[in-house]
């Protein structure tokens, strides 16, 4: 096989967005331009034997969670994806298998009309996933990292804690049977839901200040909107959204919820800072939101209250260059 | 050091291009919008041992070379290059040579005004870059691989066979001691140059119905153009611009010299497909380009005549599926 023919067979996943001009097969892809908003871009890796394992994952969850990872950093500048590129080392182990990886890939993207527009392959001895996501946002509504202010109050969507359980739980060799509560974290360990729609409603409805995705864990990512903003983040350990699963496996363990929740990463929830005057809207929207605490004028820093106890959470998470 | 403590050193190499909005240090990079261009975008990789080997390129020459291969697939469309995201697996060996990667990446990029935007990086046992390319062209303006016609002429910017030699000897064990030709063959191997200056005078003054960059070798490339284009491209022997350094090495070693031109690969230079008409202009220009053949009508596929003979070469180059 020729690696053009290897690249022609995976055009069959292409399938144009309003904005998409030229598909894969040429030198560049192209997008047409409106004035009226920017461009937002990102490139997220996804790699095997640190971002997966094989025994963890299967090939559609591979790309399925790839390109998940991809968009939502589109999501959290407030963006709408237009389209991916991929940048693929694929090994003899995966070569037959990569119509499955981009099974997963094309129904994520499919969902938000989001174009494949082109790539790259070598082959290698491990599998490896580079994705550029590309998107736009209005002018000037732009949702920065940088822009959480004091009296704001700090919301998340959805729940924290799945991912990390289930790989604790993995790591506590915990998982073989059918169990309620391990199928409930790989639900969300395998296929990350992203917070598209409700983001839509959110900013339709609600002014937000600043915003991230949570891809590190609540700990580092909430340290980094504090840092850049130049406030402190504090949130509050009884206020978490964890799920039951979570708080079974935390009781099994004889650990603080919190700890797993605080340190989960690839949960691509959506960690927002909001003016206080805004929070009777966010009720009125009956979404997955729970409001988790708020920013105050003080050290740059990102704590959690559990109790009388103020704790540093800025390190509490995945950080690949801790080890 | 913590990842970000890593990236936070590499914001020096960020300049802002006058379209960029907003650099790296959030979700995503932020671009505006023209609304009578529009946007090109492509991703390529640059990998240890696959691409490059730290006994044949420095750290310089490395980030020098991964990032002139991304940005010449922009020029390729007939573009201008914006800015670049680089995904970067690196490695203990080059942890410490990372800013001399990132000179080499920025000695590049400054020279034509393209930003850095962004990234990521993971540790990782061997030195990869996954280098994004964004930029733009004006409507209905791009240069498509597909829209060579019979009648063309096939024309070169540069010379042909410098990397491919260069490659040649290292595997012959020829490249100890100063040597003139080795030096020639290696300037363009270890700091390829972007024909950026030559393809906006071009575009300014002569029509051209295709173009692609050669990175794979002329063989397959001119063939990739021939396939999209349905046509058949006919280059001659005796007209491919070659060096005396090259012309040289085939000597010493009783090849012919266009096996070496036809197979060279990380060439950059750029392949036209110009209406016989824009002929007389292009000589007026007075720019490093060669007309080397023509496009007819018959079965699509590449050939050389050499004499009498006529030879097949869309598979003469760098096929990573090849081996």
């Amino acid at each position: 096989m020729r690696e053009d023919d290897f690249l022609n067979n995976l055009f069959k996943y292409y399938k144009p967005n309003p904005r998409v001009v030229l598909g894969p097969n040429d030198d560049c892809a192209i997008i047409s331009q409106m004035v009226n908003k920017n461009l937002v871009i990102s490139v997220d890796a996804f790699i095997e034997n640190i971002h997966f394992r094989y025994d963890m994952l299967s090939f559609y969850e591979i790309g399925y969670k790839a390109v998940s990872a991809s968009i939502s950093d589109i999501l959290a500048m407030g963006g709408i994806p237009i389209g991916v590129l991929i940048s693929l080392n694929i090994n003899q182990k995966s070569i037959n298998r990569v119509d499955e990886i981009y099974k997963g890939i094309f129904d994520v993207v499919d969902k938000y009309c989001v174009s494949i527009l082109g790539g790259n392959v070598e082959k290698y001895d491990r599998l490896e996933l580079h994705i550029t996501a590309i998107g736009e946002v209005k002018k000037d509504m732009q949702i920065l990292r940088s822009n959480s202010k004091p009296g704001d109050i700090i919301a998340i969507t959805g729940d924290l804690g799945r991912p990390r359980g289930y790989l604790i739980a993995y790591e506590r060799k915990l998982i073989s049977g059918v169990k309620w509560w391990i199928n409930d974290m790989r639900e969300k360990f395998a296929k990350p839901n992203l917070r598209y729609e409700e983001l839509n409603k959110i900013l339709s409805n609600i002014h937000v200040n600043a915003m991230i995705d949570i891809s590190d864990g609540l700990g580092i990512d909430s340290y980094r909107m504090a840092k850049l903003s130049e406030v402190q983040i504090v949130v509050y350990a009884n206020k978490l959204p964890i799920r039951d699963s979570v708080k079974y496996l935390a009781k099994k363990l004889d650990i603080k919820e919190w700890f797993i929740a605080v340190e989960s990463g690839e949960e691509y929830e959506l960690l927002l800072s909001i003016p206080k005057e805004e929070v009777g809207k966010i009720e009125k929207l009956k979404l997955p939101i729970t409001i988790i605490g708020e920013v105050i004028e003080d050290k740059p820093g990102s704590y959690i209250i559990d109790g009388d106890l103020k704790i540093d959470i800025s390190k509490r998470g995945y950080d690949k260059f801790a080890n």
